[in-house]
């Protein structure tokens, strides 16, 4: 009998494609303000611009498209047009409706452990926009409900597990980033599964590597029912 | 012996000042566009691209900036300037670090029913900003959770209470707005009570006398005293 009560999935790049659109929306950006400076400076003063706003703004779109707006102003030097104004407001407006695309296996994998846990998604970001995802993914009548963090840190987690009711030892989060999914949950004395994703917010890098009885990392989602059935 | 077991209070201008902040941003707004339009057709384009974002915003600073950046946008016809874009984008930053009022009266509140009830927050907006005000308030020991909501119509409601694990008649929600603490909680079989606050969104109006038997109005907080013990 595995000893595992909830059984939590991130959402973006777990679930659904997410960071593949916001790496489109910072192309999108880098050609607006490409009279400006080069494509990778400009990377550069979105990327710390966002990092200077995250304790302000959190995680998601709204808090990126307010920083390519900052962004575009300090790029600019304060010369940016109104007319770009208005196509960064366009692709903020057009990451809110992307379509969901669900990853490979995701369903299959849902569908054969219904049931035998309590299955949770564990994600940050924009509450509304994550829910806005977990509806149009279709994958809403799997879970038990939805978990929207204002950040996956330890003290997160042990808020969720408090909401949750469980020990840390009957908790196990599946996620594709070690930053946010794997190693706060190991520090609690839960379990973890890293899925890569191809690609990851380079804020959500992790430079070494990890080492411990209740992590394991597989290649595809599928591997998880090797762990769990 | 009363039948609640869960009382949910609304947060922003039920707990602590919030709406005279919006007023201000919108007042500060309306000033750095003056030489475009009137004050009060400033408010209502800003009100109209509020209102028009919603679905995809939600409630919030984040959105509220946001709709301000497009406003100013249409306001001056394209033509606004970038240092309006930077002073918008501070005035949100400055409403996301506003100092947490409390409201008179109610950690007295919370005093007397804490422990005889599972309190709790049942509010909307942006999740990381609620956390904050929530934290900076230091009203969090009182509370069981505080539930951020994408929305606060019945179906919203329906989740909440399906979270809390209660029937409809054991809960009671107390807040300043008829639109969003009231109507919706009465429908669905549960208790409200409305707090009248000074000022209060456009976008919260109800333009109807409630008469109905779940239903209070009290005009202080400290009034609910009498319906709770």
């Amino acid at each position: 009998m595995k000893p595992f009560k909830v059984v939590a999935f991130d959402a973006d790049d777990t679930l659904w494609v997410n960071e593949p659109f916001f790496n489109e929306a910072e192309k999108s950006f880098c050609i607006l303000m490409e009279d400006y400076l080069t494509h990778q400076s400009i990377s550069q003063v979105l990327f710390k611009t966002q990092i200077d706003n995250l304790p302000l703004y959190g995680y998601g779109i709204k808090g990126f498209t307010l920083s390519m707006v900052e962004a575009a102003g300090i790029i600019s030097k304060g010369t940016v047009s109104p007319k770009i104004m208005e196509r960064i407001i366009a692709i903020g407006k057009d990451l809110l409706t992307k379509p969901v695309e669900l990853l490979d296996e995701v369903e299959d994998v849902l569908e054969e452990l219904k049931g035998k846990y309590k299955l949770v998604v564990a994600t940050k970001g924009d509450l509304k926009d994550q829910h806005r995802k977990l509806h149009k993914s279709g994958l809403g009548p799997y879970f038990h409900h939805i978990e929207v963090m204002t950040d996956k840190e330890e003290i997160d987690y042990q808020k969720l597990l408090g909401r949750l009711d469980i020990r840390p030892e009957e908790f196990i989060m599946i996620g594709n980033s070690l930053r946010s999914d794997v190693l706060p949950v190991l520090e609690l004395g839960g379990h973890a599964v890293h899925v890569p994703f191809h690609t990851t917010w380079l804020h959500e890098h992790v430079d070494h590597e990890i080492v411990h009885p209740n992590f394991t990392s597989i290649k595809k989602l599928n591997e998880i029912k090797d762990i769990l059935l």
